[in-house]
């Protein structure tokens, strides 16, 4: 459990970002506390799980991809029938089983959004997600002649990264400040509006970096189509009880270092993009409407509306 | 004149900025072309001013207010009835009227804006404009308690001066990055919108600093009144004409030094905001719709539509 | 049945109200029907519970919730297998199922929307529903600190029950006319526009009071989210085959008891709200967007769609 | 003098009403004010007439057609050259030039207006305006068979006024409370939406009965064309300096009279409409865009802007 | 299998026409392939079958009706247990289900259209859609009065099919050129816009005849009610994978035979419609929004998902 | 006289077609009838040119430029001083004066329109407008590279004579039918949206081709500017008092010869267009909003607003 908890720190100080990054590495964590566990009853397995789960779930506000992996190997583990052997086997296979889900699950969403990206497209997106440049990369790989415009993103300029990581994929990009996304979206013919999630509502809200709703008023005004690449862990099952993502607030110092004193300085981290302004969400298990995900789930990942410990 | 060709370089280098400030200065070289003009006859004169017009036109694509004085101080003198020594009076009272006009002017913008801010509002905006901040810095003086939210404005960051500005005023100020325009305006329920312009058109376009239409847009969205308060001279008369105002491009290293090679990035410094967006134009000779400034100027202002030489 | 005539009576003449009331009272007739009836055979009870059906069906056009109750009762009895007594035994407890259902859909329902409700909030309703004041005096009994504008919903003054019952929870209430409801909202910078629904129908539109799509249009103005907190029982199974619901007409000596002699009055009781304007259904099984409860409820709730006697 | 002091005191009670009908009786007035006056000099006459202006501009917040009638006695009597029998002559003239204005202005209305409605249409309006009533009673004098739908208009029920005058009128009205607005837009086919104004801005914005805007926002959800009818009296040329028109609040007893104690009320009388919603405005000068209001009665009625005493 | 080739040349050459006719057509083949067919083990005969599929498949870009069909058999032939005799049955059993299944479904989409059409209703429609025509009929049989317009859908006139068949049938019909139907949708007071479908994506996107997505957008501007009638054969399962729906570009011939050199002449077949414009879609399952297509797809016929050969 | 009723005979049937032919063919009759007058009086001039207005007026409901022409002769021949000789001089020189002007409006026109066209745009234009092909065929002698789209314009195809011009002109055009003009306005991302008027009213409304508000839908959805081209004859100064535009219903013969019996056909030949869709009407006298021409040709051309005989 001491690993865990340091794994818990390292999510909690940013040192281990990204949302699948987080959870693979919270779920590799569970995985050593059960393969380290002493129990000698299935409950006090459940019981050091939940322990875990725990301190997983007290790093961060937001990670839905975390939370789902982890509310799926306990599930598994409460639903084993056996004894303290056979729940260790099934908990250790469902965790194998999510890390393995991660891999293929971002494998499919790439080839299905490359499916949706034509030669000669203009192809713009907001911050950096490597759900996007992943099905970007894939599409140039298919012999597609595409232009890719990216954001620089303030106060983070997570742009940067999305920009040089897609120019050495020998792409043709352009990059612009956030304020010049709408003049853009007009100037050069952008044809399709792509981004990432942070996390997926039950009502179809996207949450996405701060700026993603203009983003989509601009493509609205030129009615661009919109879709938003993600897995379908980045759903979080707790919004369908009425429970609200929390907007991250950072650091004031990430805008402006020598503020003059008395200003206000405002530093949230994400915004809403409610589920009229998305075309489609592009998922390892599809395409579809972002009105249908919390159906489809509910039927995919009954474990995911688990909701009783 | 070797002193007005000094002044137009500098008007060139950005060393002299701010429309208003651009346009006292060339008029007040003008007025010393005048005074030391050694012609003869009021057509050497007009000759003379012919040639610092062209001199002057050439430092920048869009500087209307210095454009238009110009054009009035030429139109008086070509008016001119009498002699050389007539002309010459005429043509300095004009040039000591313009700048006498453009104090005035902005007093009255001053004090006809502040009537439109009440006490307890939450009022927005975008770039730097020292039209705008007087606005908010009079109604401060008149005892209104507001609040105001300023953005960055990437990426020469006029948000800075507008927030510095304010502050040092005694005002409450909030700041935060450019793409969490929409995010503020609906959080914070701004109450105003209020931006300045570089540029209007005979059809009522304001042309500002890039961002100020997605700003157009996020305030569309929550139906929040957005004003252009700013004086006559801002007017480009050759817009009637059919000609386009030019879009600035600046140097691609005031947004990233050190990019990536084989990366294209733009820098557009405006964009146009159609007369849809603006609920009214606050200038010195009233409040008004943008649809109606040109029909209004071809009264007031006749000579900015004598296009002849 | 005589009891059950009685009740029907009662239901038909507005002396019993409110959706889930009637659905309630209606069942227990049907339950006492079943416990006096001297059937010898299945089949015979089914043909007194039919009969019962059709007496109840018959007294209003539009209770979906006692519709679908009824719809219940009578599935399951015709799906029971074995003798009388075994099936007796199962419409009864069929009976007390759904009585209790509507004891916890309730309290369901009040805790899901207190979650979406934040203190500090603005909230605005249209007419009176319990389970939208359900919502608002659990979030105020959590300790929120909110502030609740009403409409007074002509011509019966609904409006007035919601004011008295919010007042009387020790809420701050600000009450107005109907065509006051843009105004308010805007004014009153409301944050959350909450409503209930008389039926909900498989295109995922919402029936309700007259007002409640002006209600809409003013919330979209201003893009406040609106949710329409019911329990499922109100979906009407009927409109999946493409039947209408209809819309009551009531007395015109509602709105003007002396009017003048020759005037028309038209008093509708009800209008349709598209489901492109509500972002969230409320409902006992989680909050999801309206374009998805045909769906969920086939799945949840399969007898609804049972039309075939 | 003190029959004017008597005149002001009914205008503030409310006792004498319509605005055509205030200006006219404080214009008379000021006219017996004018016959009476003792005064030997022009300046002692103008001194009289800015007290009675200070007096009736008293009364009420909003009354721009007596306001501006006021005015234009002022600025005639400024104006006049010659000695105070001239000067007497020319302000009693110019009091009876406005009421022949004002009989003339709204048989020019009533033309006009009739010309905009075709048989068979159905033309709907709320509260009530005797400008518009002018209009729809001129169209049915003209044989042309029209329908009118009107609202009952809470909490004041001026509606019924509306009504009763049409009826009478032979002309069939059909009738509904406020918030069946837009339901009647829609299921009665309302080809046209036609209100008065109580005052009208440099902006184009009108202002007129709280529920109006609502009315725009049904009207705009089904492309009727929206026109308003005033004479030119109701433009506040005040706004043109930025001076933003008062929302009367009245009395919450119109709404409720035993509300729960603790309850607010808020009764605003007005609302605004922006320029947008309104397709023409129908006035004695013809029919034009908002937008140019202000610029043509700057043309023709310079006097509205002479601010300076 | 020679004359399955001869049924696919025919089909390619449009001999064969109208999604449910082709379909229908290709599955008559497939039966006669397994009737006839000598293959001694189930495998052989899945050999076959794929065979016939591929060269069905080929004949053109868009047939998802088609498609689904022979992919319904060749799920349910691989799905089968036993030797060659009980695959062949039900093979053919699954054939003799599909066709029936055509039968059926339209006369199920026929009843439920008609009950969304009311007497007095005014119904406009684009093309020719053998659903909608036959929906309009029905209504006409019950006895409602109703009266459609149609466009003439130009290059082809499918218009003169449409009115053709609804004149025969005792309908009023008005008839107009393309250009004049958003004109026709206000001077009409058009109450419903009913089309039909080519194919129905994963997102809800309908693709229907060149000019529907005009047609949608005049209906929105009235608020007119649309609804697209067609059965879940026209759903295209690959879309949901990412994959395109092709877009049929026509010989330019059919827009201007004699059209001068150097013109260049577009003629797209068809144009999508996103799911925001479709109030409902009328299918032999029920009527329930375009964004739940999908989902309740997987569920209903989870053979269209089988990708897998 | 007589010929002058010939010319109206053919102006009547079609024969002399084009808003500025027509108006030209009629003042040349006109300043024949002058020449030809045997008036010996300056009232009974005005006399026989009551009579020529009234026959010219009665052929056709909407000709503004030829009415306008008109009207203007007759107003300077009233105004004119002196005797029959004095105001015959006068009569004929206004007659020149309007055919002069129209030879100068439309070559202003082309220039300031031209202005408007940018190398590398593609431009989208409906029906057949020569104000329109003039101000391309300029942009194209400017060297300027420019792509046109244009619409075959049915019934009457005049999409055809646009097509043949320009491509003469060398310019590359696209041809579509009238419903594709959406999906082309998207796929070939049009810059630009321009047509030309037949009429203008006082509101700003143009009066343009049947098909020219979807256009605008089309254009507005996508947020691609629209300019009309039209001098300011086309302005219609009795809509300032009210009076509509008639709308011109041709023979249902142009739409289908060979209709069914029984089947209604509507042939629409012009529809509106609001003010809210132009972004600029591009004049001889300068580019502004369509809302600001009632009030600038109240200035620059009064004579239009002479209503009185």
């Amino acid at each position: 459990m001491e690993d865990l908890i340091q794994v818990a720190k390292k999510i909690k100080d940013l040192e281990i970002q990204g949302a699948r990054n987080v959870a693979k590495t919270a779920i590799r964590s569970m995985k050593d506390v059960i393969l380290n566990s002493s129990a000698t009853e299935p409950d006090l397995l459940l019981k050091e799980l939940l322990q875990a789960k725990d301190i997983l779930f007290d790093t961060r506000p937001t990670e839905p991809a975390m939370r789902n992996s982890i509310r799926y190997v306990l599930y598994e583990t409460k639903e084993a029938k056996g004894g303290i052997g056979a729940t260790k086997e099934i908990a250790v296979k469902t965790c194998d089983k999510i890390l393995k889900y991660f891999e293929d699950a971002i494998l499919k969403i790439h080839e299905i959004g490359a499916r949706k990206i034509l030669s000669g497209m203009q192809i713009m997106t907001h911050c950096h997600s490597s759900t996007v440049t992943g099905i970007l990369k894939k599409a140039n790989e298919q012999g597609k002649d595409i232009h890719v415009i990216c954001t620089e993103t303030r106060p983070r300029l997570q742009g940067h990264r999305t920009a040089k990581e897609l120019v050495e994929a020998g792409i043709k990009v352009t990059f612009v400040v956030d304020s010049a996304m709408r003049y853009m979206m007009k100037h050069l013919e952008v044809d399709l509006a792509l981004i990432g999630a942070d996390a997926i509502t039950s009502e179809g809200t996207i949450i996405n970096k701060i700026g993603t709703r203009l983003f989509a008023l601009a493509a609205d005004e030129r009615d661009v189509p919109m879709y938003c690449a993600a897995d379908t862990y980045k759903f979080s099952p707790e919004t369908s009880l009425g429970f609200l993502e929390k907007i991250e607030k950072r650091n004031p110092d990430e805008i402006w270092k020598d503020a003059p004193a008395g200003l206000y300085i405002e530093n949230p981290a994400f915004e809403t993009v409610p589920r009229r302004y998305i075309d489609g969400l592009i998922t390892e298990v599809g395409v579809f409407p972002p009105s249908s995900i919390a159906h489809q789930l509910l039927q995919l990942h009954p474990w995911m509306f688990d909701f009783k410990d």
